[in-house]
This record gives structure tokens, C-alpha cells and sequence, in this order.
């Protein structure tokens, strides 16, 4: 009858809204988009406390869809998704192709780090467009969010850099001799995010940004561990934030309230 | 031991996290900021769910603090924020004054307007910076929105508007005659932005939007009976939104998929 597109907000089993728990309870099946964004806590965690099933859906079962929606007119059917589900795509086009057979689309909302990202003390109404920085390759190493960060920087604004994850990325080598073999995941540290964008500044040298432009780099955010340091691209460069997910702010023009709250993130020499 | 400030999101007392109920529940006194934004159920009904009372802060309790922070090195206490608890700068500034009081902090994230809107089609990463629109009065008809709105086309973005929203305030009339009585609350239509903008636009003539200009107006987000209707500025100045809480969304270059969304939401002749 229903397809429950429920966001689970940015850690554990816990951060799930009373609604969403609620609509889980009556779910027949339900699955979990776990390659866009990864909770702090493994699947066997949020089984234990919804005391059901869970299946784990890769990108190719949320793209097809056809599994996830079957017999979604006589069941109810949860499609779990990390942070609000409004953050990738793909959840959309799924909700467009449930909508297209018919089936009834609830949406329950929760956090992202595209509101949460407002705990680093940089207001949220002075954020430019966000970007996205990819894993560089041999061969692919995209800068296309150069000229972002530095149209929003030219109007004063910050810029939220969400990091890359690889999960179930099929091993190229191992491709080539014939078999299916996954990487192990890969998620883009503060650090590793930042080198990147150094080699872009020097092959453009357009000075977007610099060894001095002031940053915040975020780690867990919203779990009791999280880690917050404002500083320098270039100390934020040496600064260990810890195990996954992070995300890196680009700062703009600071107002004097958000220079106060950033005070408290700086890194101590 | 630890002041708790906890998002709601956005509709009812079903939206709070299970982990901020938790924290409620566990706290002696618990506050409901209830001036930048609304619930849409009283707070009575949010009292039955939790069991407990809630002391309903206004603008001058939250900037003092003193109140809410009184005893807060022996009793746990929570301060409830509709949406998330970034959205606006008291509630920084009275996390501020809690930590120099040595006072421990907890934030508990949850879904707010700047995430949620996703909901309309128009992708979250595609936004520029977020505006604000106020009640035009008499004598204070302020336009800086313009520019930004301007800027945010320019680079293709769209732009949020968030709607004023006018609770407790005193009636100035009352207020000549020595008294202080509250006026009634009242919050910006989709219908009153509209015409502001409209009126600007007359005014500023730079063409940074026009009648013809794709917006999407959102009501209720995430409730059951949310509305999203797509369509012209001209076209949604018509459009009934029902009751709070509006917001508006001034559309910059769409791509297909969010084509595609939008036109699920359009107005039907």
C-alpha cells in the first residue's frame, strides 16, 4: 500500500525519528541504501533494535528498482536512507518510478549534513552552492568544483565540500581476470580532500583558495565523538580527524558571531 | 550536567528523534523555543507525548538565558528548536553561554526547512545562499534579498525563501497606551512573498526575476497533507497554501530529472 522513504539521520539506530520507527514496525520489507552514505553503526545494529530483517540495497537494486517495489501494492515496504532522503538522486527516481505504478510515497524526513553541517559555527543561510569532491585516478581527476568554490567565495559564502565513499566498487583487476571481487570501502578523509584541491589551485591558479584560507574540517558529525577544527587549509592538512564520514568547509566572508563559535574549533598549537 | 538542545523537525511530536526523546526524558526542565518557527500541534500536545511539562521560551528568555541555564550544572536540561537546532543564531549564542558557564552541550540533529525542501524536486546541492523575507510595514520595506536572489540566477541557483513569521509580538498601538498586549501571530504566505517580490522588482527593475520566473511553493513540508505546487510567480500568486508554515523557492536552471520531479507538482489549468 505504502513505500516509506525514511531518512535515519547521520549516526546510529537511534537517530531514526518516533514516526519513522513507527512506519519501520509495519513494513513488511525493508531495505537499506548503504552507498551513498554509511551510519556509524553496522546493519545488524538497526536489526536488533527494529527486531526485523534488513536487506542491504547496492546501487544497482535501487536503480532498477523492480525488487524493491514488488507486491508494494498489497505490503507496506520501508526504502531506509542515511541522513534526509532527499540527498541523492537516485532516492528520487525511485520514488518517481513507485509513483508511475501507482504505489503511495511517504516521505519521513531527518538530518543531513547539509543542515547539520551548521554545528561548525558557520551560518547556514551563507552557504553557497556545495560541491562534491571525487576520488582522483590515473586518469580522472574532475575540477569542475573549482569555479564553484570560487564563485561562491567571490560572493562571500562558504562552501560545504562533501567527500567521497566508495562501497562495493568492483576490483578493476580482478575484472580483468574474469571475476566479481569488491574493494574494500573508501571514504575521503579532511586531509586527502584537501591535496586535492591543492593540485587543482596549482594547475589553475586562478587563487580560488590558498594554503591560508580558512576551513573547517567535520568528522562524525552529531555522534558523541564528532570532530570539529577550524584552521588553515595548511594546519587542517596535518590535523587527524579520525574514522569516517568527514566533510570540509570552505569558508567566505566570517561575520563576527561566526568568528566567536569557530573560535572554539581552533586547533591549539 | 548537560544541556540538551534538540531539533524537532518539522511537524508533530512523532518527528523527534528517538534519541532526543530520550534526552527528554531524562531531563528536569525542558524548553520549546516557539518564536522563529512553529510546530503544527500545540504544545500541549507534545507535553501528553512526553509526559512531562514544557515551559514555552520566548525571545527575551532564550537571549538572557539566565532561566534556562539556572541550576543546569546539577539538572539536565532540554531546549527544544522546531527543525534543527542550526537555524538560527540564539540558539549559537545560547550554547555559547552555556559552555563558559562550563556547562556540557549536546546537540541532537533533526530534519529542518534547509534539507527538507528537497522534497519539491529541485536538487539540494543546486541551491545558492538562502534569503529571508520579512513583513513589509509602513516604514521598513527591506530588499537586500534582491541582490542575492540575483546573484543565485546569475550562477543558474536556486534560491530558498524563508517566510517571516511574526509570534508574540507587542502591539505597538497597545503599547502607546502603556500596555503590553500580543498581537496574534501571523506567517508569510507563499501569496504575500510573491507580492513583496513583485513589488521590489517594480522598484530595483534589474530583471533578477519576473512574472514568468518558475517557482515552487511549499506548505506543511512533511506532514500528510503538504502542499507543493510548481508553476510561474504569476500563476502561484493564486495558488491557496492553506495554513503555515510556507516557504518559496525561485527556481535558477533546472535539469531534466528535476524537470521531470517538478512537473509531478505543477498547477493543473
Amino acid at each position: 500500500m505504502v513505500l516509506y522513504v525514511i531518512g535515519l539521520g547521520l549516526c546510529d539506530e537511534k537517530d531514526i525519528t518516533v514516526r519513522g520507527l513507527e512506519a519501520v514496525k509495519r513494513c513488511s520489507r525493508i531495505y537499506l541504501e548503504a552507498y551513498t552514505s554509511i551510519l556509524l553503526v553496522p546493519k545488524e545494529q538497526l536489526e536488533a533494535f527494529y527486531g526485523k530483517e534488513i536487506v542491504v540495497a547496492d546501487r544497482e537494486m535501487v536503480e532498477t528498482a523492480d525488487a524493491i517495489l514488488a507486491e508494494a501494492d498489497e505490503l507496506d515496504v520501508a526504502f531506509l536512507v542515511v541522513g534526509d532522503p532527499f540527498g541523492a538522486t537516485t532516492h528520487t527516481d525511485l520514488q518517481l518510478r513507485a509513483r508511475a505504478l501507482g504505489i503511495d510515497v511517504k516521505v519521513i524526513h531527518n538530518a543531513s549534513i547539509m543542515n547539520a553541517v551548521g554545528a561548525c559555527g558557520l551560518q547556514l543561510y551563507r552557504y553557497g552552492e556545495a560541491i562534491s569532491i571525487v576520488f582522483f585516478t590515473e586518469t580522472w581527476r574532475p575540477d569542475s568544483f573549482y569555479d564553484r568554490i570560487a564563485a561562491n567565495r567571490r560572493q562571500g559564502l562558504h562552501t560545504l565540500c562533501l567527500l567521497d565513499i566508495k562501497v562495493k566498487e568492483p576490483s578493476l583487476e580482478a575484472l580483468a581476470r574474469g571475476k566479481t571481487v569488491y574493494e574494500p570501502p573508501r571514504y575521503m578523509t579532511v586531509n586527502t580532500a584537501i591535496e586535492q584541491l591543492f593540485e587543482v589551485e596549482e594547475k589553475r591558479k586562478e587563487g580560488a583558495y590558498g594554503e591560508d584560507t580558512l576551513c573547517v574540517g567535520v568528522a562524525r558529525i552529531g555522534s558523541d565523538d564528532q570532530k570539529i577544527v577550524a584552521g588553515t587549509m595548511k594546519e587542517l592538512l596535518e590535523v587527524d580527524f579520525g574514522p569516517p564520514l568527514h566533510s570540509l568547509i570552505v569558508a567566505g566572508n566570517t561575520h563576527v558571531i561566526e568568528e566567536e563559535i569557530l573560535s572554539q574549533f581552533r586547533q591549539r598549537p
